[in-house]
């Protein structure tokens, strides 16, 4: 059996490491506006794990020449290709025998592969269609990645001192074999040497005041370049190092200490998001939570109970929209909607009071303001929201903030915020 | 002033209508995994609507020689090569001189230029710094793109035939020199011809169960592909035909005709999403409504409420993710809680009728489900949901779903099947 399948290269383990890749995403519909390649983003981050960097990506059409010109192309400027895409069984599906064509490889059916294609098929009680066969057509030489969840295999070649990884554009296929059969050679060919993050996420603050505060520590750490990505309600910052795992360790350790001395308990856990810190907090302590929200429409209780497991802490939700479900559900007294407004702190603060008792939590926070685009006025213009936290101990927070953005982006920073101030109030406790 | 420009090409508006193009990004930032170059999505859109199709895209670093080979590339397979990034004052910014030297033209420092920077700082009340003063080196026989944002103008040049648009990378800039200054001369160019769009979503249905009912009438217009989409929840049909707008209307129309004949009511109005349509077709009839939440955490009150003015229609919203809750503020029996379980058709229906009674609307959702990942029993395996519909006049709807997927998109495809439960009420009514 094994003498009719082609020949098939070395593991490659021993081969030198590659430092440069390119990425080649085929397929014409990711040059329509409605689909976009996001495979490449996702092996961006492996290949820099194993120590490679990404030296351009491009997305090209499928079509014989046009892949094979690209191919070309991106050897030129890196010594490992990888490419995905286009090893489908229709007629659109080139990429393989363009990647032949290019190196001047020639093809060859791989009989006892269309054998395990049938039968895999037959498994399932349909009659495998002529048109799969050619997914069998292998590049002499070429190490076959076998494909557990399709019918198109993936493959790797080397040629001129160049490597190209051919892998199916659908992402599942794509990831699992690169996990299973190609990461494992990239990272034993890179011995110790591999990439190590960390990500530190900082609530409360935005973006420039941040890159104020961190300035000197940015500058004590200019070898190991920092990124800050900035998002609605949060900042990150992302912290690499390339090298070996120990003394990676220690260098983040250091500058996540310095990080966190120049910010504070702004700092959330690090890999953590907020939603998921405040659920840590509150399971920790043995606290429960219920919220109110008017403006933020339902968007607090959605983010607590993205995690799993959150009933253990979240007892429940009222998205207070009209003033009558404000009264009815939460005890505001008419009065103080008539004399302060639905938009104010006491509304706010008799929302919190009236959600942690109904609900019977240990706290409770509440949210009102003008998410936009209408309802501003001069004294509260849209993007004006108004904060209560309520304890069963009865110690009361209120807040207002003015947030800047369109609707989204006031509804968002809102509950963000809003959350954070549960996250504080329980990690003060 | 005017003899101090460097001289400037027409605007290019008689020049032949391109219809291929190559979008470069330029920034090694995106080429790490931490950010996506999103301005190709966005622009590979507007050429569309002129008739241009994008036939590939590519993300370069900035490096001067990487940034020309690519230029060089592009230019073999395309008539229009449209760049973005690399415009800022630093070190790192080169694609300009990259492609002045590629293309060999020569540079020019456009003093009037500088002196009009040199005015914005001032307005500001700062000193430009010397820096920038190479953002104002154009190549000569360069249109300048004006940026009325920033400092990076763009550059419009046109060499050996093919034409090379030059856009600054921060894409609120991009965009706007795109539209104030590119794309009228490209519309112009290409007279009537343009691309028209229309999308018809599809909601309560899956993927494959679309593409069987449409297979016939995608048969007939084959000549003009549709491109289906699918999200959890949703499956998007996009109709798309470049031609004079007035035959491109009649023929999308009478593809629109047939398309909802073969899928009859589940089709939404077109280009407008579910928690939209749903809004639409409360305001128009004037109606009210309620949601009961448990496993969806608050998702369909955020999404029905993502909408500007949905306090017109939408009083409120219970999310009741502990039996307490179902209790105290919906009036579910607790008898009922215990013979059925609180994922049960009887309390769904329970759910319904107290956020119906309790919010005063004249319907009312609820859904009870398991999200997962645990949870799950023989009898009601993770992913079981329950939806209950009441209205003022007593008609009520009840529904067992089971959606596959991981917690997200169990707890999205429910929020969508509930929406689209109301969608039907008020359009039925």
């Amino acid at each position: 059996m094994s003498s009719e399948r082609p020949p098939e290269a070395a593991p490659h383990a021993d081969a030198p490491r590659a430092t440069r890749a390119a990425i080649i995403a085929v397929g014409s519909e990711m040059l329509s506006s409605l689909r976009q390649d996001t495979n490449s983003l996702w092996l961006t981050a492996r290949l820099e794990e194993v120590g490679i960097s990404v030296v351009r990506k491009s997305i090209v059409a499928d079509d014989p020449e046009a892949i094979g010109d690209e191919v070309s192309f991106a050897a030129r400027c890196a010594d490992l290709v990888v490419m995905t895409g286009g090893l489908g069984p229709t007629a659109d599906d080139v990429t393989v025998a363009a990647v032949a064509r290019r190196l001047d490889m020639p093809l060859s059916r791989n009989e006892d592969y269309v054998a395990r294609m049938r039968e895999r098929f037959a498994r399932r009680g349909i009659r495998m269609p002529a048109v799969n066969e050619k997914q069998a057509d292998f590049i002499v030489g070429a190490r076959v990645l076998e494909n557990p969840r399709g019918t198109a295999p993936g493959s790797w070649i080397a040629r001129g001192g160049k490597e190209y990884v051919i892998l199916p554009g659908v992402p599942s296929e794509m990831r699992e074999i690169m996990e299973a059969r190609v990461l494992p050679v990239l990272r034993e060919r890179a011995g110790r040497i591999r990439a190590s993050r960390r990500v530190l996420r900082v609530s409360g603050m935005g973006e420039s005041a941040v890159e104020e505060l961190v300035a000197p520590v940015y500058a004590k750490w200019k070898d190991d370049p920092v990124t800050i990505l900035a998002s609605p309600g949060e900042v990150q910052l992302h912290l690499r190092i390339v090298g070996e795992p120990e003394e990676a360790a220690r260098r983040l350790d250091a500058m996540e200490a310095d990080f966190r001395q120049a910010l504070g308990q702004r700092v959330l856990s690090r890999d953590e998001d907020l939603a998921s810190s405040v659920g840590r907090h509150l399971r920790e302590s043995g606290l429960t939570v219920a919220v109110a929200e008017s403006c933020t429409g339902g968007m607090i209780a959605k983010l607590l109970t993205d995690a799993p497991g959150s009933s253990d802490y979240f007892l429940g939700g009222l998205v207070a929209y009209s003033n009558a479900a404000k009264v009815e559900f939460l005890a505001v007294a008419e009065e103080t909607l008539r004399s302060h407004g639905a938009v104010s702190e006491e509304t706010a603060r008799a929302m919190a009071r009236g959600a942690r008792e109904r609900f019977g939590a240990d706290l409770a926070v509440a949210v009102t303001g003008i998410a936009g685009p209408d309802g501003g006025t001069p004294e509260k213009p849209v993007g004006t929201v108004f904060f209560a936290l309520a304890r069963r101990e009865g110690a009361e927070v209120a807040r207002r903030r003015e947030f800047n953005g369109d609707r989204e982006v006031v509804r968002l920073a809102a509950s963000l915020y809003a959350l954070d101030l549960v996250r504080r109030a329980v990690a003060d406790a």
